[in-house]
């Protein structure tokens, strides 16, 4: 991984120092104002940087930054990323350039936030060692928690693309099959019926971004992850445990997940995570050579986890076993190309001391110790609750970034 | 399920009469031509007429079937779906405007096919029970084949989108981790290698391609698919069973089927099935009622496979135990929403007999019961292999519509 070094800078934009969202993070973000147009804007401190002025601020290929996704931007290359960035800061930290960009600045309260790309293909990962290994303890209680293949690959799935909403979009609790306890018929049978979820849960992930596209066919190394991923946004894999405990077998989980996954509105540029790389914990026994990594590759990113505005549980993804590099690597191993706007995600992400757990599946120990919240015991989630998701990372200015957060809101199930 | 009712209609397109693709059929497909750009072109006999020309053609919405993918006709709905046909119908029968029409014929070989439409979301199904009989009965010989779920549910997982191919797109043998047999460390862990699939498969069904879309906390119910879906289009979900083999637990096939899946280039209307619905073989027990059916649900569509130009399988769809409608409505009962260009597929298509077989999983029992080619004993795919699934179905004219075909070709491991 190489460590790009971003000079510490400070915007003379106001309140933009110490807020995670100084001219060293600069996330993007599609947004638009009532009867206009959407386009991409960069967050700096409260402000939105309107891009939609892109050729007024003399930034390189501003047809990019005009149109309603991220997308032109992702499958631009890494090349028009960095001098999109590095004309950016200029702007936002050169004062004699203020009132040139001043005009084009807005209060964020004034933009209306959308999904920041179209979603092309989902890809969700299980790398978390605490995780798998709390997730095998619960559902095979005899057996050792991970199993065979889960030291060797990073094992992930395909969810829906077309399911991936903003962060903000109310969940609503979905309804399908479910096996109640002691549903069986004469012979021992399961019987299922069709319900609204009673083990709603979430999952407090990290996602990447993939920027430049690959051809078929050929697969994407270690060595070339940043190449093709724009940058990471936070992920709330929303999940019905009780429909995706029935349906699982043999194929993995489809309906328990794909009603929704929450991302963030920003996305975070890879460009400004460069302090944020570290060690990964150890791999045992060594990855085979085309997941073989050098140097840091792990990301020290803290997450927090918010129920109704109580913080319950302190995810560390620097604890996660398998690296975002090794993950890209292994997905396009047989030779599945990526598209810009593809998105994958880490799977939960757990640390391995009970308040660092990333689901309620985990936080409960599958619903048989519930925890408590404002004074009430608590297991999966009840409609009116609400998650949110905070990701915070190191910066190149000492202090630190705040990544976009996660929220959502569970409504009761329709009809 | 509505049977629409197409007039039998002929064609004065020479050679349209009794080639599958007559008046009655009219399939759609992208094409291009050198140094021009793509578009929609229809079939009729070996011609392909040039939607392009849709203006002139007097057909409405012109702009629709000028873009390089199907996907705007897609998402126009129903009722302009049928308006279009009818006009294709009346400009390929009617004597008089054979003037107007055919300057905007081209020969088939001159017409260089594409991708039909952008494919967004990709769901793969599980629907034949022989199939999934077969398959427990080789994986699981102790066991009951199918499992708990299996008749109340139609199982289905997420595939790769972005690696859904053209006919004719050769396929690269994929590498990916196995574990060859015996190979274990000394406390009997598998340990996996890296390697070309040795193990490398097909899969014969049926696609659904997704024309409206439905709105997302809103399920499609089982008697709004023909609202929805377009149209069907053949499928090779191309499989390496020792990648998949080793992957799969617990969260589903992953790299051992992202690597390529075909599909025809011709994509034919549901409107032009009319005559092909036939009842289910029966479900025991009765669907929970989100998943109840009337009337005729299944499709008499025959398959053939073929290998280097013998046939050495013929499933038959009928025997098909989930229908199209089912898969849909249990697709979005949780809410989830579809887009124009989604694609969901049944699954292999076994039917009960030994020559019905979908797979050559199961034609060659495990690859433990070779069969004969061309004096040869065959079990999985070799390189140079080519593979062409053949698609018919009844027609209004009391003839049969040949589907659109899809053939791949096998080409060595890269590296």
């Amino acid at each position: 991984m190489t460590a790009h070094t971003n000079p510490a800078r400070q915007s003379w934009v106001e309140g933009a120092a110490g807020s995670g969202f100084d001219a060293d993070h600069l996330p993007y973000a599609v947004f638009t104002r009532p009867d206009e147009a959407s386009r991409v804007g960069v967050r700096i401190g409260d402000h939105v940087l309107d891009l939609g002025a892109a050729e007024a601020l003399g930034i390189a290929e501003p047809e990019l930054l005009s149109a309603p996704t991220l997308n032109p931007l992702l499958g631009a290359g890494r090349s028009v990323w960095a001098s999109t960035r590095s004309r950016l800061i200029e702007l936002l930290t050169d004062p004699t350039l203020r009132d040139r960009v001043e005009p084009h600045l807005l209060a964020l309260d004034e933009a209306q936030l959308r999904l920041p790309f179209t979603v092309g293909d989902y890809v969700d990962f299980y790398a978390s060692i605490d995780h798998a290994t709390n997730v095998g303890r619960l559902f095979r209680p005899d057996s050792e928690p991970l199993l065979p293949n889960w030291r060797h690959l990073p094992v992930g799935y395909h969810g829906r693309g077309g399911t991936v909403v903003a962060s903000g979009t109310p969940i609503v609790r979905p309804r399908g099959q479910v096996v109640s306890p002691g549903s069986t018929d004469d012979e021992g049978r399961q019987i299922p019926s069709f319900a609204p979820s009673a083990r709603l849960d979430i999952e407090a992930e990290l996602g990447f971004v993939i920027g430049a596209g690959s051809q078929l066919g050929h697969p994407v190394s270690v060595g070339d992850f940043a190449d093709h991923v724009f940058g990471v946004v936070g992920v709330n894999d929303w999940s019905a445990r009780d429909v995706q405990a029935w349906e699982y077998v043999p194929l993995g989980p489809f309906l328990g997940k794909s009603f929704a996954t929450s991302i963030a509105h920003w996305v975070t540029p890879l460009e400004a995570l460069s302090q944020a790389w570290v060690d990964l914990p150890g791999q045992h026994p060594e990855p085979l050579d085309y997941l073989e990594v050098e140097g840091p590759a792990g990301l020290d990113i803290a997450v927090e986890v918010d129920l109704n505005g109580t913080v319950v549980s302190r995810p560390p993804y620097a604890s996660m076993y398998w690296s975002p590099a090794q993950m890209l690597a292994h997905l396009t191993a047989n030779g599945a190309s990526v598209r810009p706007g593809d998105l994958y995600a880490s799977g939960t992400i757990s640390g391995p001391e009970p308040g660092q757990r990333g689901s309620l599946l985990e936080l409960s120990w599958g619903g048989r110790e519930p925890f408590r919240l404002d004074g009430e015991e608590r297991t999966f989630l009840q409609d009116g609750d609400t998650v949110t998701l905070r990701y915070s990372a190191p910066s190149a200015s000492g202090g630190r970034l705040q990544l976009g957060e996660v929220t959502g809101t569970i409504a009761p199930a329709i009809g």
